[in-house]
């Protein structure tokens, strides 16, 4: 199949839209008539321009309110249609989308729209144009794929075809497999969109909410298995209108388009492997074993208080790089890098972002393949120079700037502690046990609202990684929106947090870390009560809760005076559900906003306390606020 | 009555909103039970912080789930409840709000929730503390005040009564009316949000959309009617969830509070002149006549090329201030006035934004009246030393810190051109005609777009202006959103531009005028093509339009070939509805964004020519992107 994207669901200027869409790869456009219109220049130029970018014009778009009319209205819609393929001739372009009319004169009746078509139909062999008819979920009369079919059928003329969209079938909840009973050469285009399931009105979530493929909550991998399984195999293309999209970068939103698509006809590939369609072959989505290290880069006295406070949680410094400043900290099954080159990727990360996990390393199956699949769906590609005696670990860019590198078995990466690392005078052969911290249980980054939907896409896509719903974490300047991703068994969880203004406290480490990406660690244990002893006795200071907040516990989860007194000594937070307990302890923040949480899970809990957020939040903020201070 | 605002309506600290709430004149908070749990101190002592700021706890909030529930879970609803009750017994709260229970065990039956709240009533009886239901629109069983009424009633107990809130009621289009019925003295108090009309998931619309009474669609004064036509005569209390809210600023969202409050009460008093309860009398809306001037601060190169400007459009320098460096420049109806001082609010305005707009003068009937509402709705009155032989003119700050001057006939201080102002020698006495501008068509003023519900209210709480539904710009960087208020006759139309991003045409303009209003101001002629004539001759630059965009123009309104080579020739951009037409002629843009807009109406269209803004925008930013330069 060959991808397109309308110009509409991207920004910028046509021409950045254009040098963007090309860049990232598509084959063809969408062209909406506004950016056309907009521009300087003579179709007959513009559409030279497109192609000089390597694009083909796949759909000019929009034609509405053509079907269904009388009389003069309907002789009007005629010349506005030959008007059209006028222009479309200078453009270059061959295909139409004619959608069904909202107009509140058109009449019904499948064979009066059929009768208009076929007069259509006649107008545009003329012209060597292909009409495509698409039901709008909000049409008049019609807004059913299969009564846009039925029209298309009565029509019965070449120059006449179907158009699919996604939204516009799922969105009305209509069945994906009727698109089966459809014959292939009569379906002239496909357009794709996702939307978050929210109920309401049908075009106000159309215009503002629909997201890439995978963004959303629709089942579009159905929808387009059905268009495969018909044996299309011709155009597909991206219509999205959201308000986020807006205001974005447009290659950012290219590259999020294109990984969309591939993703899904990758999916579509492997759930239906009969198909004839020509789709692209990548790597299956990555099973992730588990964090293998995070790594911060941090010098001088930022250095030290990092130090000493993953020394008073209970790691130890148990080795050094063979030739660099970098120190391995462990505990349990974490492990901690302390980067203090003043060159390399660190330094630069340094530089930008101050103190920060600049490297995350990821277990996989095999690296090579997750670097396929990641560089398939447009991740870019992370290298930098290796020295001697260093493997060379396949990596890729993330959030913020940050890397992700990959370890595998199969070829021997995970031996990199061994192969890179010098153990320290003293340290324990044994991966220590200090408090009882285990391993890490979820990485979360922060970053704007606006990427979410991005990462989210980046993390689902390339990973065997499913996506919590989002969650509305009130922080007391301002709204942040949470959501996870996660393998199923657990092993990997991260949670994205988007900030709307830099007055929160995820938004003010935003600022103050130019943009940098995590913001706190929790590790895990089995016996928080014992590891907050432990840390206590190794000089930790927990983030101090209020009384209040113990008071409200106990009065919402019933718990007895003995729990919450037992809770409240040690600072620790509490949330339940039907699945499970969750127990949280925080670390106070450092200066940029930076934290870690220890957290123990009880039963099958998979959230993350969101509960607790707001208070949690509040009391960082009573900690990096000076009291009396004034804020603005 | 007294008036109330539920701590979560607003953002920032729990200090910052009692401060806030305090400051701008409620009497009383409903405490919300989040805010209090991640405060330090205790519940006594939160208490008397509350006290010590003027303020009333008129209500403590939520408690959910309460009723319907059997065995263990009833009884842990009741211990719940003792909680609450004992938090609130240390606060000094002696009212509740329990919501209608979304518990997915709660069974249904009138008489079993009756049932529940007379033996809750018992236990609040020993407290002193009042109990308030109310039915939630999306409440399991329970989501419509009658049936909450009816379990009220049949409850029978003097410590349980019925809470009101005109989301939840309005939002399942429930007559207010039927509240009528209810005795005022069971109802215990009242709670009031607006919401924009859009059909979505009630629960997601009430989360996310609430807005302050007169920022939405909702009829609540119809609601508040009703209410006040029982006798009620006690808090009306303001709940508000928005996500615009969030990130806002405390004090400008509890002012737009009280205004909206106080304005709804005053609409209640007039549309209800029988009832009972003490209510605030101020003067009602004030009719605008038209727009008396429009003074810009500028000096130097800008001065300069503004005068060009103006002279290229037919205005001409009429007169000069009698002691200051102000030119009043005239034409038709339209004085422009140039203040070029160096001390004084326009030398401080110029100062912070550069040349703009710093003040409007608006005609009213009685100037005294206009500042006696604005002021009893939380306008901010302006003031400035009056030099000798000048007069003192009302005024009260508006958008981005300029100044509404008010000017009546009545107190002669419309006079203010003859007393203030000597004719410049040679200017002919009369209202020079120039290009055929009569008077201004509108003012387009540019805000963030978290502003824009704040200042739709300022406008039409104060003034006899209504607003139109909300339009969305696309500007090829994201989005703009936009909104008119205008008074009936269309004497004075203001237009507000709420901008998202800084790389909007509108989004721009606030970052280069750091904060400035006026971005536009659009002139009325009755003859589009005279005036483009008269100004090509007087050696004006339009904003050159697209062929393109006549091409377009022609096949969308059926236009002939003639009328679009005029239109073409002149760069009159053009649209209709089924009411009229609307021909619109721009200005090059000012470096900042600034420009200048012609305009003639036919017909009764009363438009802004949203369908037009993209190709505008994008024509502006081809002038203001210097070509081949890195955007970003």
């Amino acid at each position: 199949m060959k991808t397109s994207i309308a110009t509409v669901s991207i920004s910028g200027s046509f021409r950045e839209k254009l040098e963007a869409i090309a860049r990232v790869g598509f084959q063809g456009i969408e062209i909406f008539e506004q950016d056309f219109i907009a521009e300087e220049g003579s179709p007959r130029e513009i559409g030279r321009m497109i192609r000089d970018h390597g694009l083909e014009i796949a759909l000019f778009q929009p034609f509405r309110d053509f079907e269904g009319l009388t009389g003069e209205l309907r002789r009007r819609a005629f010349d506005r249609a030959r008007a059209k393929f006028d222009t479309m001739a200078e453009l270059g372009a061959s295909r139409i989308l004619v959608c069904s009319s909202v107009h509140p004169e058109a009449l019904g009746g499948i064979d009066r729209a059929a009768e208009d078509f076929r007069e259509l139909g006649e107008i545009a062999r003329e012209y060597g144009i292909t009409v495509g008819y698409e039901a709008l979920a909000w049409g008049r009369h019609v807004n059913d794929h299969r009564d846009a079919w039925e029209i298309v059928r009565r029509a019965d003329h070449p120059n006449v075809g179907l158009i699919l969209d996604s939204f516009h079938t799922l969105a009305r909840r209509i069945d994906p497999d009727t698109i089966r009973r459809i014959p292939a050469d009569r379906i002239v285009f496909v357009q794709l969109a996702d939307a978050p399931l929210i109920e309401m009105d049908l075009l106000y979530w159309s215009r503002h909410f629909r997201c890439m493929p995978g963004e959303g909550d629709l089942p579009v991998t159905d929808f387009m298995r059905a268009v495969a399984a018909t044996g299309y195999d011709d155009w597909v293309s991206l219509e999205i209108f959201n308000d986020q999209f807006r205001g974005g970068r447009p290659e950012g939103l290219a590259r999020d388009g294109l990984r969309s698509i591939v993703a899904l006809l990758d999916d579509v590939r492997r759930a239906e492997p009969d198909i004839r369609a020509r789709l692209p072959e990548i790597p299956p989505r990555v099973p992730v074993r588990g964090v293998e290290f995070v790594e911060f880069t941090t010098r001088g006295a930022e250095a030290e208080a990092l130090s000493a406070m993953l020394a008073s949680m209970g790691f130890r410094h148990v080795a050094d790089h063979v030739s660099k400043r970098v120190e391995l900290w462990q505990q349990g099954a974490v492990r901690i890098v302390l980067n203090a080159e003043e060159t390399g990727f660190a330094a630069s990360a340094w530089a930008m972002h101050g103190s920060s996990v600049c490297d995350i390393g990821l277990r996989v199956d095999s690296a090579a393949d997750t670097v396929a699949r990641a560089t398939a769906l447009k991740a870019e590609p992370f290298h930098q120079p290796v020295g001697p005696g260093e493997l060379e670990i396949p990596a890729v860019r993330g959030v913020g700037g940050s890397v992700l590198h990959f370890l595998d078995e199969a070829s021997g990466l995970a031996r990199v502690w061994e192969v890179e690392f010098r153990p320290r005078e003293g340290a324990a052969p044994e991966a220590p046990g200090g408090a009882g911290l285990t391993r890490i249980d979820h990485i979360a980054e922060t970053m704007s609202y606006d990427e979410m939907l991005s990462w989210a896409l980046f993390y689902t896509s390339i990973f065997e990684m499913t996506k919590t719903p989002m969650v509305d974490v009130i922080d007391p300047d301002g709204l942040v929106r949470s959501q996870a991703v996660a393998s199923r068994d657990g092993a990997v969880r991260i949670t994205l947090n988007g900030a709307e203004t830099h007055r929160t406290l995820a938004g003010s480490f935003l600022a103050e870390s130019f943009g940098g990406a995590v913001q706190h660690l929790a590790f895990a244990t089995d016996d928080i009560f014992a590891t907050a002893g432990a840390l206590e006795a190794a000089g930790f200071e927990a983030l101090p809760m209020t009384e209040n907040y113990y008071r409200d516990l106990k009065a919402r989860f019933g718990l007895t005076a003995e729990e919450v007194e037992r809770l409240a000594r040690h600072h620790i937070l509490y949330d339940e559900d039907e699945k499970g307990a969750y127990f949280q302890l925080y670390s106070r923040p450092f200066d940029n906003g930076f934290f870690f949480e220890i957290v123990e899970r009880r039963g099958a809990y998979s959230g993350y306390g969101a509960p607790n957020a707001p208070f949690r939040i509040a009391a960082q903020k009573r900690l990096m606020r000076p009291k009396g201070m004034p804020r603005r």
